[in-house]
């Protein structure tokens, strides 16, 4: 029987508990700094909520899952200080052994996906990427995942922090690309949404076709006259004529 | 009442040949220099071959469209050559008087969309961009811009040209950067395949908030150490590591 606490009331651990709870694996606390936040979490998926300046009584829970950002998980994970229940943070980064010195048992639970506050997803296709350096826990973790996920993964560190780099630039990088689009709009007077239908149509051709095959544009057909068309009209922006061209030279060193 | 020819069977042409055809307005001929494409998608929308060796007497249109690559665009308008029918090109860069030695009346007809072979789009969705010095010719476009799409707008020659480069970056960068994932997954040995549903949701967002505020990762939060640790990783791969620092020090310019 699997019995969950979630430390944390941010995105990862709203839509964690949400899946948990939908996939009716129980809940014991929400345990956060921010009360209001907690506790609307902790009645949302029937749990009990506990401040993170309370002390921690633990009856049912076998698994908590620390789901904060990066550089509050060791601080988070000292409110279990002397807790034997093994203990996993969400993170895309760091080691499966981050809190050894909480818990003897520690592992990652990470969800492969950016998550939007008060949007709700569909966890069945969302990868989790599992580890620790205990077996028993593995394997706990592997079935806890796969009652929320169809994909669950099992990586080294190494890889995990690989697959988070691919990450990034799969979407941090994608999105800010957008962003420096929109400005380059607004600063023309021109409407970004009329690039929405484009940018749709640019993430669902993945469905059918490899990102190779999906290329296109002027680097794709080493036009070498409109990328220097468009380097003259980037001059006064050294931002953006630095990144056109490092990407225009990227994408003609693969074709 | 508007009859249409079109020169080109790539994936322009047949896109816009079918979107015309499926809303009702007849085309006379589809011209092409590739006879099997052209002769199939003639087929498909009730017109006329012609292949770009023979001499073509226009019976009833009274619209060109020049669906081929910008390069090739001034090459096929010369079939045209002393024919006096208002001539249009679909590029994103070239001049709306490209063709004004074939024609005393032309202009641009440019669907800012990635198109795919064999796949149906909605294009009531896809902005179309218009634009001619010939005053009657805009009204023209407008017009059969509007039988096939809901978003026409008339844009000069420069403010297209700012479009185009935006669409570069929102289309054409943001696909090579999810080349460059699947390569750097590939050589780890990663699977390319658990990063779709976050490339899925990283577009789903843009339909409910800005990229501003979609932004998430290492630079969005300033968080240096993993940036730090990423470079490291990337350290063997030089345009990566390139491309992940230009990207990060612009999303941190940006917060």
């Amino acid at each position: 029987m699997i019995n969950i606490s979630i430390i944390g009331s941010g995105n990862v651990a709203n839509h964690l508990a949400q899946a948990f709870f939908e996939n009716k694996l129980p809940i014991e606390y929400i345990i956060a700094r921010n009360e209001p936040e907690g506790r609307t979490l902790a009645k949302q998926v029937k749990a009990t909520f506990v401040s993170t300046h309370q002390p921690i009584v633990f009856h049912q829970t076998n698994m908590v899952i620390i789901a904060v950002k990066d550089d509050a998980i060791e601080e988070m994970g000292n409110v279990l200080k002397e807790v034997n229940i093994p203990v996993v943070h969400t993170s895309g980064t760091k080691s499966s052994t981050l809190l050894k010195d909480i818990c003897i048992k520690t592992g990652v639970f990470y969800p492969l996906q950016t998550f939007t506050k008060g949007k709700n997803m569909d966890f069945r296709n969302i990868p989790i990427i599992i580890d620790s350096p205990d077996v028993a826990l593995v394997t706990f973790l592997k079935d806890m995942a796969s009652k929320i996920s169809d994909k669950v993964v099992q990586l080294t560190d190494m890889e995990r922090q690989k697959m988070h780099i691919a990450a990034v630039f799969s979407n941090n990088f994608v999105n800010h690309l957008w962003l420096l689009a929109e400005n380059y709009c607004h600063e023309n007077d021109l409407d970004f949404n009329l690039l929405l239908p484009l940018i749709e149509e640019t993430a669902e051709k993945l469905k059918t076709m490899s990102p190779f095959h999906a290329q296109t544009g002027p680097a794709r057909r080493h036009d070498l006259k409109t990328i220097a068309a468009h380097l003259h009209l980037l001059d006064v922006h050294e931002m953006l004529r630095t990144i056109y061209k490092i990407m225009s030279d990227s994408i003609e060193q693969n074709y």
